[in-house]
């Protein structure tokens, strides 16, 4: 069977050397091309000793390939995605630059004026869960953000099946893998470890992206979510534990029956008996969500746990590049997690 | 001066060594005497080597101490506790054996019946910024948990003002250092590292605790917590993240001055202006706070910092014993956190 | 093609486990068979969720299986071992039961006398490195310990080609799983975090293993090799630092040189020009070795990195199945390590 | 009593703010000033919150001290400490510029060529152990490098008393505070977490100072010291593990008893019966030492664990100042370690 050529840019950040390590052993794509920018001409072996067995040299531009995945900071990434289309290439972009529907909320979140309106209308977030038949069609798709992904599955079955109104309270913990490769005192290990704390209280930008996709799932009432990230010392993984009003009296039973049908089918997404540990996601693409009652309150909790780095970005990315290329889902995201 | 005879039961566990930590250097009081159970008769520097310049050999019973601290896991306690009283001790319990004022609570969250319904009412709850006059007089106080600490320290001021309600969703994050120092594959190093989840989403033993405390700031009011405790790969630390409705229409600015002004005479409970870090307490008794306000939903957000094992337990204790001896509140608590 | 059936006896340790993560994927053999104490009668995916996709049950004893793997401690294992080499089936022990070869220093170093010592003549010490050939036939493998495959292979080719004595240190940084799943004081979360030790001053069990290996490969030279191991504060890893006096003048190219040329057909055995980090080996089969010369003194330095739950324990076991199945060496062991 | 007014010249790095954190609770002195480069303007308190007590406002330059602790980078260390010996006050300097006492080394480990050679002769090695008579009438005093503290405490015994000789294996384990605070990518959080490296086999800028010190112990033979300090992933602490051959036939009771006596009138330096762990140095100026004989081979070992921060620098500082000063050597030093 003839493999599709695929390539990645910018490969040296988290994401994209994430993407290296699941694409080099896929077996249905031939990973041909990956970009860096003050690493082009190293061997990606000797950037990244861990992928030792890589043949491939980092490139200043991708080359010869029908689907790319573009993992830059934002907004430099759109610069570098519209070329690609314009080529034919497909895409497949981890930034946030092509996530959110309204060009309006770029200069607010992230400080520039999108280039390409109308692309934003054609992208496909690419949450399989929710977008699976977009996807498979689609020419661009846009990755969600680490922080979305863990929210969003938590919450979904609930906001769609009317369990819960889209008024909640969404607590993230997440490892620090998550900030990025670029160095940054609060990502410094002396000042990392050893602690916790909550940032982005005035807004995160992956805000307007949960309650976007919230807002689709129930049109007829505006999301109200609080969003608030935190930082944990650990490498991967975000846990989320979302809290909701019940808009619908139901029992955990209930509750934990109609997610379980809601995600029955996915190859990824499994609902748990117990409170799931970001640990057992470790380098896996599995996304696990728990929901209960608070029996007290009345409220709805759901814990949701993934690898930031897999399901919150490249193993996404490789899952939705599974489903455009009409390959099973699961190729090459079969691993387990690596535990303890 | 002649220094006040002070004595730790149980001196193997976090909280207690913590306490002989504080207490050897204390310059008002002389840690004459503590116990331990299978490690009785040991020298105390020889079980635990950073308290390398201890004289005190572990005993089988407390003697000759005017003030004990009863560092006991829970029903334990209260049958450690009584004897002390009857003595003419005064007593600090770490446990939470009398900081239920409602018996019937005991069998539900406890799991026994209290043997002495009237002791919890002459018990004092030892959380000074809440009860410092009758602290200073009290015969029994019960040393807050780790958990209600940090929750009640975060809402206090916005109960008691009116500022919010208490229907709040309390989210804690506690290093592992607060699951004791007993065995359990939950705290396995490896089990434990590099992962994060949440437990006792059935209902944890220190949520009637939160609750009661706030019920009393504000009595025409039956608080609705939804507190969901979590496990972060640190050893010290619990940063908590409240939520709350406002129910007075407040500016961010507003909250923040109502705090500062209601923790103003505190010594260990500092009002910040941005986000703190468990980090920053390391160590040390000082409480963190952080009051702000979701701009686009209006809910109030409160984060409080604090170290588990001070503030959260030793630190308190003797703050607590310092306020019931009438020496300066900070006496023997005043060294930094350790940082980074 | 028919699938070869495998099990595992005492899959709940952490050897066992993630020999089961590695077989649940391998393509060459079914794992058809895995066994526990006292999970007996659970879904092996509800005690461990990583392992989520997993259909077996966690059964009382083996069956049905072509090649076992034996996890238990030393001494239970040599009791499970027997019977099933006595039943035709091909067995490779994680345990040290079998590993050495003079049954005289079973009493010494692990407290019993070995019931077969005539066993121990058959058992083949599966290194691969040294001994695949002989593995490719063996009914019975001693899989390797965790700190001797770090040890051997950072001296093997110095020792074997004359370059140093087998006059060495060899100083062990081993990450906390290493010490099993059991519950102990030392690897209790807040004991093990944010902490380094040396132990086992006295002579570690692992000791008589690396020397009879370095023995073996200058039988001309009684082995004076001094082993600390220490434990350090993270999950998985092993890294060792071997010093020994040159025996031969060599540059430090030429020891390189000589490194590269031993190790040159090795799949998981890769010689580094510079000095590797536990971190690029996390999940894989890798081991990483890095020799160079102290140009002061004119030592032997050599460096070696590798996961002990892998190349130490499981992956070893696994790619010691493939050369007695005659499968490619590398199969079901090609992931990529985990980074970061 | 009129405190001495002392001063730090950037306050910032984590030998700076350890200083800070001590000399801030020092009852014999008076921190007057601190400075740092870009914070200058701004509270010491803002920037470190866990210093939330001090008043104290980060200037360009120091002003009105009677001690200065200089906390810059080598080679500009230099150029700050000359001025202020000019001006009569003294100093202690926590950079390497004034620990060799051989101006023809700097060229060579530090990249410059000494500016004032001749004060290399005045400037007195800052281990009180060994220098305590001259520290206390110096001007300008060198404090050790962090390995060099925990590699000279666990050989001077050995070496002064002819029990070993100089020709040593000396084996650091790290933590990452030690790096610094500046921003690097072996220092960025989720590279350094999980996962352990050895660096600067070519030698790492610590080698001369310890050479230089074991050479003056025993100056009748010319040291041969293998240094490799390691990486671990904590944030705090130094484990060597020193490894030489006996010259003398000696048990390891012997050496455990010389070593006893060697140390027996020192406050800070213990000598522990059993191998020390670095979690019980946590914020403490204690170094624990712990000797021993390895049987079979006959070699001397010894394990000394310190914290990097404090013993390794601002403790031993303070240890200098007080000696420096006439106070007792224990003053503001006294608090026992922070554990677990």
């Amino acid at each position: 069977m003839k493999k599709t050529k695929v390539g990645i840019v910018n490969v040296t950040g988290y994401a994209g050397v994430e993407l290296a390590r699941l694409l080099s052993r896929h077996p249905g794509v031939d990973l041909a091309s990956v970009t860096g920018r003050s690493t082009a001409g190293k061997q990606l072996a000797d950037v990244f000793p861990h992928l030792a067995g890589s043949q491939l040299t980092i490139e200043a531009t991708l080359s010869g390939v029908e689907i790319a995945f573009t993992a830059m900071p934002h907004k430099e990434s759109a610069a570098v995605v519209l070329p690609l289309l314009d080529k034919g290439v497909r895409v497949i972009d981890i930034s946030a630059d092509f996530r959110l529907k309204d060009a309006g909320a770029y200069p607010q979140w992230y400080g520039f004026t999108h280039p390409t309106p109308e692309k934003l209308t054609e992208a496909v977030y690419g949450l399989p869960e929710l977008y699976r038949k977009e996807i498979a069609s689609a020419r661009l798709v846009a990755n969600p953000g680490c922080y979305p992904t863990g929210a969003i599955l938590a919450l979904a079955p609930a906001v769609k099946l009317g369990i819960a109104g889209s008024h909640a309270i969404v607590d993230s913990k997440s490892g620090v893998s998550g900030a990025g490769r670029s160095l940054n005192l609060k990502t410094h290990y002396a000042e990392a470890n050893e602690g916790a704390c909550a940032y982005a209280l005035d807004g995160h930008r992956h805000l307007p992206e949960i309650v976007q996709e919230l807002a689709l799932l129930k049109p007829e009432e505006q999301p109200e979510i609080t969003f608030v990230p935190h930082l944990v010392p650990m490498t991967r993984g975000i846990l989320t534990t979302a809290y909701a009003p019940l808009s619908a009296k139901k029992t955990a039973a209930e509750v934990m029956q109609a997610y379980c049908d809601f995600y029955k089918d996915e190859p990824f997404t499994k609902v748990m008996a117990s409170p799931p540990h970001t640990k057992h996601t470790w380098g896996s693409n599995i996304c696990f969500v728990h929901p209960t009652i608070d029996k007290r309150t009345g409220r709805l909790v759901v814990i949701s746990a993934i690898d930031n780095l897999v399901k919150g970005a490249a193993g996404q990315a490789v899952q939705n590049m599974n489903i455009m290329l009409g390959l099973p889902e699961t190729t090459g995201l079969e691993a387990a997690a690596v535990y303890p």
